[in-house]
């Protein structure tokens, strides 16, 4: 994502691709659950088969990439050692005992006697997945979309192009020994089809950007097709004048240290005057032994953080050991903070007055809003999804953390007996809207 | 939408107004169930009162319209008197007494003792509709986004400028004698804003376009915002072999010409060849006794269906009484005629034989899939819904007829008692992710 690249249309050699893929997707969703999990089992075996020669690859990619002069946090990304490889192997088998998110029966519903209305969730089609440098997250990306029945056109980086060419085609193997067709996961290899594929309307239904929030943001604008995930995550924790101090710092701590690098880590503490000048007396300290370089407004700087915030850090992501600090003199003061700088992903208060909490949490419009507890819980294993797609800013649903039931849509099916729409307008039969058990 | 027009940025007096709008709707968002049913029941008193001053801006605006020399149609649709007038103002009561659909708490889960996860449904913020000619349709929307907690952003065709200006007028005195603040209803009133609107992502949240295909087509391709609606309707009906000919004749005949000018009446009749000769015997004539022109397949025409369908014709909406026929060897074949052809809208088949109709329900991927009733049934009154935003053939949710939980989106709370994430990565405390009760 160095320069703004310019979008070609598909060619017609994509195209063609993309056409067989719609085409084993929708093979795909006629198959059972029994059929996709052993699937992934037989998408895992393979890959343990062919696993010296991931590695290999991978070792590869990473001789030219640190020659060509890759950053020591990209390399170790891009790394993948059988260690991380086994992890992922492992996540493929768990995957296949997650919940069959497809066939589940959301809305069951008598319009009349033998006219019954069901709502059943189904796949989505085809997912298109452009991930950076990580490889296995194609891995893990392969076995969700084939979980939940959906074909899968995946992007990853140029540096990791050796291994995911290897993991591809042994996942490829592993399909071809199973029911599913090897033709539903599809491996784009170069930078001018992966833009093409953000023109790829009708062919590909979610595309998922997993990478850097400028490769998001150029994503979300620059295609018609849904996108989930994320481009910021500026979390903010409110310090209100009626909390438990201890607990507040234990917090935020938690919220900025616990893994810096996670889009649900704060960038914002937000403290109320009244209780700054206690509160700061020892955070100011315990953060700086956590390695936080704290950067204040002038009123936090009058009580002893030693660098100032300018307009910018309010609206930065840091991904890293430093937070933003503001004294605010009410509660509204801090909510139009995060309403203005806030990138709706999580926020939130540490106050023992449950009436300002409520207030809070009715106020933020953020997908996760929280209260005497760390941001970091903003994740889909800890909230008990199994899995996760990813994470939605996003308003309409899905939003905040997705799990496999970000890959499925749903569709109506309404059976009859010869039912016509006239009987109903004339009057001659009347609809009786009975909810029947799910 | 006769000409493809420009789309130039926000003006900086529409931004003005758009940021207002969305402080309204952050207002309007912490209203109770009570306050927004309350603030209907003053727009619809509002409507009432000034009744008479709205017919007569309609009088205006019909005369005008005529001199320019509308079309009947067109004019028709323009047309308020007080009756539809009444039953637009009844409509507006009616949504009152539909179930909140914001509150909803859609999940409820220990994730530790103490820990306690909800999803709760929240209003989206701001929707912004563009609507043509019918000036009822502004009501009924308006009703419906106060209904859901949303600001709303309006645009109505030039035609009806003087009807919408003075329904406007009444709703925002409706909503300024209750809690509701009257700014939380905004009407555009030129072509260049309601295009800029298609700009605003970030005011507005999610786009309702009420209107021709045209337009449709038009704002999806034009904008980031997501949007609620449907281009076309191309609707299947599929005659399979095993087909009780006589339901098969009764359901296509009320699918073609119950509403032939709505978006679930079929376009194309597809008939398996074993049963084409018996069934068309009956059909050709009862099409004719309805006034429907069938445009036939070769091998159609072979069997008496006069007129001959083009390859356009698969793809084309009539939206009238005219009706493309095809005979096919095999369910497949109908299978794959609906894939190219379809609209995902809504399709349907005629069979005797549930598993042929269960392999159909399975295969088809359009919102609503039916067996042995009218596509006509593809609407969110008879689907129970108590109101309709709109029908959306986009794959993702909300999909098909869509209800008041169309407007609505969901938001992760948390509550805690100071816990923190290190804790449960350490092994020191342990996720249980129990559901509670809902």
């Amino acid at each position: 994502m160095k320069n703004i690249p310019t979008i070609s249309n598909p060619s017609n050699e994509l195209l063609e691709r993309a056409l067989e893929l719609k085409k084993s997707s929708q093979d795909l969703a006629l198959k059972t659950n029994n059929q996709r999990c052993q699937a992934l089992l037989s998408m895992a075996d393979a890959l343990e088969l062919r696993a010296e020669k991931i590695v290999e690859a991978n070792r590869a990619d990473i001789d030219r990439s640190e020659s060509t002069g890759l950053s020591n946090a990209l390399v170790s990304r891009l790394k993948l050692d059988h260690t991380k490889l086994q992890t992922a192997i492992e996540g493929v088998r768990k995957v296949s005992l997650l919940p069959d998110p497809i066939g589940v029966r959301q809305l069951n519903r008598e319009l009349d006697h033998d006219l019954i209305l069901e709502r059943i969730t189904v796949p989505l089609g085809v997912v298109g997945v452009i991930f950076e440098a990580r490889p296995d997250a194609l891995i893990q990306i392969a076995s969700l979309s084939i979980r939940s029945g959906n074909g899968a056109i995946l992007k990853g980086g140029t540096e990791a192009s050796l291994t995911n060419k290897a993991i591809m085609q042994a996942l490829q193997e592993g399909l071809g020994s199973s029911d599913v067709l090897a033709s539903s996961l599809c491996l784009l290899t170069s930078r001018e089809e992966s833009l093409a594929m953000l023109k790829l309307d009708g062919l590909v239904d979610l595309i998922i950007p997993r990478g850097s929030n400028e490769l998001v943001r150029f994503i979300q604008s620059n295609t018609n097709i849904p996108v989930l995930g994320h481009a910021d995550g500026i979390c903010h924790l409110y310090v209100d004048k009626d909390a438990d101090l201890k607990q507040a710092l234990n917090i935020a701590i938690d919220s900025k240290t616990q893994y810096p690098a996670a889009c649900n880590a704060i960038e914002t503490l937000l403290i109320h005057n009244s209780v700054a000048p206690s509160f700061l007396k020892e955070a100011i300290p315990a953060f700086k032994q956590s390695g936080v370089t704290l950067l204040g407004d002038p009123l936090s700087q009058a009580l002893g953080i030693e660098n100032s915030a300018s307009d910018s850090d309010w609206s930065s992501e840091y991904l890293d050991l430093i937070l933003s600090v503001k004294i605010v003199s009410e509660m509204t003061e801090a909510l139009d903070h995060i309403h203005r700088y806030g990138s709706r992903h999580t926020d939130g208060i540490v106050t023992a007055n449950n009436e300002t909490a409520e207030i809070f949490l009715r106020s933020v419009d953020s997908s996760g809003v929280y209260h005497n507890c760390s941001t970091r819980f903003a994740d889909g294993f800890r909230y008990g999804f199994g899995a996760e797609v990813g994470i939605s800013t996003q308003t309409l649903p899905p939003r905040g953390p997705v799990g496999l039931d970000g890959l499925v849509t749903y569709r109506y099916l309404l059976r009859g007996i010869g039912n016509i729409a006239a009987d109903y307008s004339s009057g001659k039969r009347e609809f009786i809207h009975k909810d029947l058990s799910l």
